[in-house]
């Protein structure tokens, strides 16, 4: 926003006013006699009738928006089978193994989750690897055995879909899309997506904005998605002591100021296991509305992200640490 | 950590047993036969003894603490004035204004702090800033300010150190010493702070990793600190929408595995008053053994830092919001 | 590179000889006794042989190489119509504008870019653009004007594919396929691209380590790519005086240790037009083997990127301060 | 920049100008109409004047210059000793080691450094380290074998400043005192240094903007420092496969667009030694007006940063490589 003044002698009184409403400024100038006060981005969102009734503020000129179709879900929670996240609802736990490894182990992952009080299953037919030598997935059998065990168990399904032409495959099988990091800017990919229909799970890229982020979710909602939830999974970090680095207060933006769905993925974001659950309830105190958890039945035997996932037990007591509600009771 | 295996042939074996255990590993080969598995920094914290007993490890190689005066500190809070921060106590809520701008501004500050549960009390008589032509301060005279509100109010009281000449003028009226975030290898300054013998609080620098930060407290320590509490507040980051992106996985780290105590500033990580509550919870949610606030009896008037300092209701409403008893009764 | 020692005693005597031959170690230990030094990745580059020469080495461990393709590759430069990119060739000059928009604005660029000596014709038909209002590329039309003009001026030709349902439209046009820095690890479209057996442009992702880069590349040659050319276009960066920050560190260790084929785009590195040539310059002289730069008849006019590209006259005096041998004679 | 419109309708037409001169633009509205363009901070420098001559431009708001002394030395070189660096005079070689070890070692540098024909000795009687048991330098009689060294061979003498109680000590032996990178904001050392009216070598910050860099300069200025000679060392980074990122966009700014003394450390920037070349000659030329390169006599025997050090040949077959001309004739 750009705050305009009538006289530049107003300049200092102007800016403590917008400074009182938790808003940066800086001063534009003509003649060295300011005439504006521009207002940084990582100020608080302050609606423009608020400062126009400043005395002293000539006009407030703002941005239009750039995601219209964003803007309008805003408040809205996504339903995604019988399961609903966002704004109002109660957080959900999405998990399940980092990869779909047989109709057996999904069957009992799910039962996991379904015990820890989780309400989606997640699992990865299609893997996107940083190598093309490791393992990427048993592709649609995997998703036949993941529908399969969702069913079972009365679990809501989702899992990414790494190309355009597995689209169509995956929509028949899972409640949600997931998009992966590495594709937040695939905008083929986007578009196939949101073409079909569904709720989109929208992982954000390991460097991107939360503008860019936003907008990635106006690409799959232009093409027909019926919603976005937003996923945090850790940002590229410098630090080798955590893998990435949680962008909690991105979470916390979309879940305050913009009331977008989020939820977070801890178990990428610093892949140590013995710090899944702070970061767990962590996210679920900044406003996430969900977690999204790697568990497997004997992560000695997983086929990728083993050392990040969690067993039986350790899903059940980070859904007690985090307040989910557990098969057996409240917790 | 360094696993190295009797014969190649266990290397797979013992990799699922080091993965079951949370550990990523990476084989290292001579003549393309496997001799060791190197464990990545962001694996689970296991005890040597516990993979040297798998079978087929021949021995655990590791590299030397590189700050042993730390490590001796993992599991002891540190006492500042009659308040104890980090392991096992509860947290602390540290507040008060970015400048101390007057004996008045303090000590309707300071009233504010106590009110909302606060135990230590702080402000700036020097300040870093920026640009030259900043307002860098009262100096001399507001650390007077500042110790008088803390004595009239029974807070403790902690501020920072720009320079060492100033380090013993702060040291006779505060009872814990600031480092900021730009100096935090200002290894002079680290070294002269050290001699007083007081408790340090340590801010992180906004590129450091964790082990860069935990060696400049292993400085403090060897020069005389008392005690070492870490302050996260936020790292550069390439997203304008918040100020900066705070690093709750490190926190975590810290409070979780090193046991060492931390505390939180919000108020800095992100810049947006509309983000402070959120980010506050969840860092307690992570483990964080306080936090530090900013606010200011009338943020209009401050003369730095006023977008992100609550005034005295929001502060009484932070500190509710984050379950810290206040004054008048439990939350 | 893991340098195991017969006897702890002679540890600092090799690291000093290690030390002599540029590297970096850092020390594992049993018992406090010195067992390896572990060679960090910042080191220089030093074959095993020449370390298990020194005396008091027991063995050198080394990690296998994650992309025998891509090892094989080093050294041989890659071909691209009747262009040769790579060690031990001259360096080229890649330019075009950022959309192809009409018929007679690429054939005009295209009379530029011979002009100014270049030997690739590059335009957008597709265009990966991070709000889905943005013009995105007239498409299939696109990619018979950009034929048309390369092969009207003697110019190899060069083009992004954003969809897997593009490839085989592209590849019947284009000499090369290029594949945008968002998509560096779209797995699915790097295969789909590899399969069809041309030569491939990869650029670098905005935070992309350069071991995540030539994995990127072994997906496409083990897909069938007949070679990749790297490009750097520069990293996402917290400094908004550049747009983006050019590593040109990797591209040194591109173009000088592993000898493959590297180019830089230090358009869309800096977005400053003002810094395109001294950029440019500093690629080459880093050992980049050829400039991706773009071009505009009319800048004021272009749907895209405007802001950066050269128009004739800029990108015949920025060839001239390159060194490339233009039209009308040696530079 | 900020410019104004008298009719919305021009909006397109203004900024179709303003990206034919280079310049990134967002739009303002107000009641859906454009009212202003902000010019990005990534845009091509352009004077005002020449905007406001634009049809249909209304006027041209800029924002008051933060750091109005280091403005006046834009275009400026600064001498150190007899020799002068920046804007118009000829690229310097700086060299020298790491630390100084003793009066032999330093004149042998100085030897070496005088050779390849440096004009500038470096070499660090006051180390800053990371760990507080790693050898941090000897200090004052360092010092003056710095500078018997230095007068024995007709070089200029610049060294690092590490505390508030140095300067002086420093200031009467050398010509020309240093920031660290790890102190580019310890603003009460800076000041302390300024006031000695001395040139000053001021290096980046780890994650410092442009901004923050010549803020640093300004306080440098303000305090009384004769001249800055700024120094890019590199940023910290992501990738291990170098240490630091080297941001030769910032140089090229520095140089090419605010006529500024900048040098290149290209040493720390990547710690390979077999990178040290090609970015020696990329920093030149992208306009960097001199080098600073850590050279040893006998790197195997170097207490600090030997991997990086290069030896007497190391250094001479540089400075050909980087066109400087050496002590036996013309490279």
């Amino acid at each position: 926003m750009l705050v305009t003044l009538n006289d530049p002698r107003d300049a200092e009184r102007v800016a403590a006013r917008l400074q009182a409403l938790g808003l940066w400024t800086e001063k534009f100038a003509h003649d060295t006699r300011t005439r504006a006060l521009l207002v940084r981005a990582d100020s608080a969102q302050v609606a423009p009738e608020v400062i126009e009734a400043i005395e002293g503020v000539a006009a407030v000129w703002v941005q239009p928006s750039a995601h219209p179709l964003l803007d309008a879900q805003m408040g809205r929670p996504v339903s995604v089978g019988n399961v609903t996240i966002g704004h109002g609802a109660a957080p959900v736990l999405m998990s399940g193994p980092c990869s779909v490894e047989s109709a057996e182990q999904i069957d009992e992952a799910a039962r996991a989750v379904k015990a820890a009080g989780g309400t989606l299953l997640r699992g990865g037919a299609y893997k996107p690897r940083t190598s093309p030598y490791s393992f990427s997935g048993h592709g649609g059998v995997a998703l036949d055995w993941l529908a399969e065990a969702g069913k079972a168990h009365g679990l809501s399904v989702v899992t990414e879909v790494l190309s355009e032409r597995d689209v169509e495959a995956v929509a028949t099988r899972a409640d949600m899309l997931q998009v992966g990091s590495r594709n937040m800017q695939a905008f083929s990919l986007l578009k196939a997506i949101g073409r079909v229909g569904k709720p989109v799970l929208l992982k954000r890229g390991m460097c991107a904005t939360v503008d860019e982020w936003m907008l990635s979710a106006e690409h799959l909602l232009l093409a027909g998605a019926t919603g976005v939830v937003f996923c945090e999974r850790g940002l590229r970090s410098f630090d080798p002591s955590t893998r990435n680095l949680l962008d909690l207060g991105a979470v916390a933006l979309l879940a305050n100021v913009h009331r977008l769905p989020v939820v977070v993925d801890p178990s990428h974001a610093v892949g140590r296991r013995d710090l899944i659950a702070p970061l767990a309830r962590a996210a679920l105190a900044a406003g996430a509305h969900g977690l999204m958890v790697e568990c497997h039945p004997e992560p000695s035997c997983a086929r990728s992200d083993g050392p990040q996932a969690l067993d039986r037990e350790g899903l059940l007591r980070l859904a007690n640490a985090c307040g989910v509600t557990t098969e057996g009771g409240a917790t």
